[in-house]
């Protein structure tokens, strides 16, 4: 017989920020790990992106949320380039299979983010270069 | 053949507030729907929540994350009757079948949720008294 | 750290067919319920359905996915009356809030079907009168 | 506003089997792409696998749940190599980030899976060498 899962809390202000692996960005990106969810593949996080700072390319396997809470975020190239560009209030839907070539933060900022499934950063000829799932993520974090 | 879906993105502070159902709260709770999955059946909202207001009795059908932004919020009770009682910078993960019987707001509040399936009001003896999912949000929503 | 789930494994025919709960259908049909997830609150069950027996009205509150294996099943009223009408072997996709007001089994039939989320079965003016997911289900499957 | 997906049915035996990618699989696998769901990341189909075949190494990057319909199947290596060996009629879950180095077939199998994410082909020192979801999966069935 199978049980609920307990409910969890985490006092965000409390948790240290961590920076968040280098193989996968630049300029200081820093990060809480917020929840995993290993039977969905699921996973919660928090970024704080100094200005200039940038995600490595990626696809989004499956479909993630965020809530841009500072700053501004360009994605997939940004607005000027046929992507979007989210300023501090905003919310986005990144669908399943979505490419992100590159996100760059031109002001510091911070956006909160649920993911269902991985990452998968790739290499310019778009091919795997690692998949970054709940459990990556819990690996990268607990160090 | 299938297409990719469209990635989504909405100005938060460019939508304006709206009441939430009375028949599901009370004490002027606010809200702004930022999307809904159709195929999941799972949807996200931003809640404002004045100071004394709380939402009327639920389960959560699937899993919900909130991200309490401003004020506090007791969950399940709040900490002293053995729920959680969240003050932001929060964030709480609430599993499936997770029972709140009072979600309640003594400060000014905001938090922003992801729900996967409905939240199931029900009447005091837990029998439900309606299922609200993606598509009876979107129909308040738009009124 | 949370750990990845463990696999599972059912030997189908090593497991008795169960009476359905008779709250929910009529005419014998009989199950096993092969798996439950409470995290994400999806389960998965084989339904043996004798001529002329039918499940009572309900929606599905996440999609489904059915492989009718033997017999056939009128859903959703069946072809006819333009629903679907599925003959062994058939696969079906009953997306998220579809009605279902009666399915019904003019042969011997059999099929197995993964559910996210749970079946709300109905009164006839379309409110709610039992929410059965996972949790319900695995509480009926052990009696 | 968005609508309900419309439901979905496919009547299996009017369907063609199609080779499944050489790339992936040995021994004359063949399949049919019987639904995906472009919102969630998800995809079902049914493998006919002849005495001999298997899949080349894998990951699981979410839940799998199959129903062996005919056959044998092993799976992480089988029974007697800590893994499981489904015999007819068999049901399995297989948990997101489930390894599967060889999926073999010593007896003509069939068996029908729903996949929520891609599956990882990896190479042998389990760096990643393709992700393929509903996407891949799709574009290989309509080839």
């Amino acid at each position: 017989m199978k049980a609920k899962l307990k409910e969890e809390y985490v006092q965000m202000d409390a948790l240290e920020w961590k920076p968040f692996p280098a193989a996968f960005s630049t300029g200081g990106i820093r990060w809480k790990l917020l929840h995993v969810s290993p039977e969905m593949g699921a996973w919660t996080a928090i970024f704080d992106c100094p200005k200039g700072s940038s995600f490595a390319a990626h696809f989004h396997i499956g479909p993630g949320e965020y809530f841009l809470t500072k700053g501004r975020m360009d994605i997939r190239g940004g607005k000027a380039a046929g992507g979007d560009t989210a300023v501090a209030p905003g919310y986005g839907y990144e669908s399943a299979n979505a490419r992100h070539d590159q996100t760059a933060f031109p002001v510091d900022s911070e956006f909160y983010m649920t993911f269902l499934g991985p990452l998968n950063f790739i290499k310019p000829d778009g091919s795997p270069l690692a998949v970054i799932g709940w459990e990556e993520a819990q690996a990268a974090w607990l160090g």
